[in-house]
């Protein structure tokens, strides 16, 4: 897929976005099947991370791409991405390099339980 | 907690909510590990889940709370609810009685698969 520069059409005619632009990606460990994040995509960010296979975002607070272990090693190889029923959700199975939080928990849900 | 007519003050402080009042509720089988759907809630519809121990969210294209399997029967039962690290998504822990899409396929993720 060298030389893309957009999402497939296909795709794209399938993706139902907010009013951002955005989907929320639920990212699932592969082996573990633990839950580990949710981030947000546009098409470019589902189009990076279709095409290099490496989980890539859109921050909503930076107001910009990030590809998730960058900075901190812990990298997620993507395996696997669905779409839902409606269009409006990816779910993204990885192989996730270290813990997934940037808290240094293993899942962004491991610190708050409310029942 | 019968006759609470409120969401925890304590939780709600942790709560960050999208411009609708919303965060995305992951829903997985506590058991299989599954993935099911995602839903939305606001603080009733997670104040009705916490209460209840019924799946109840918010639907964005009714405008309307809506108990999963109040019309079909496939209710969820939920064992337990998290809050990500970030306070803007919810985990929720079901047992998933039937097909938890609304097209009859176990889960909302089986029919379109990307990569």
């Amino acid at each position: 897929m060298v030389g893309v520069t957009s999402l497939d059409t296909a795709i794209a005619a399938r993706l139902k976005r907010d009013a951002a632009g955005l989907v929320p990606a639920v990212v699932q460990d592969a082996e573990t099947r633990d839950v580990l994040m949710v981030g947000w995509m546009d098409d470019e960010a589902l189009r990076r991370t279709l095409e290099t296979r490496r989980g890539t975002y859109w921050s909503r607070s930076r107001q910009s791409y990030w590809v998730k272990g960058e900075t901190s090693g812990h990298v997620q190889e993507v395996r696997e991405v669905r779409l839902d029923c409606d269009g409006d959700t990816l779910l993204v199975l990885v192989d996730q390099t270290g813990p997934a939080c940037h808290t240094g928990d293993h899942t962004c849900f491991d610190a708050d339980r409310l029942l």
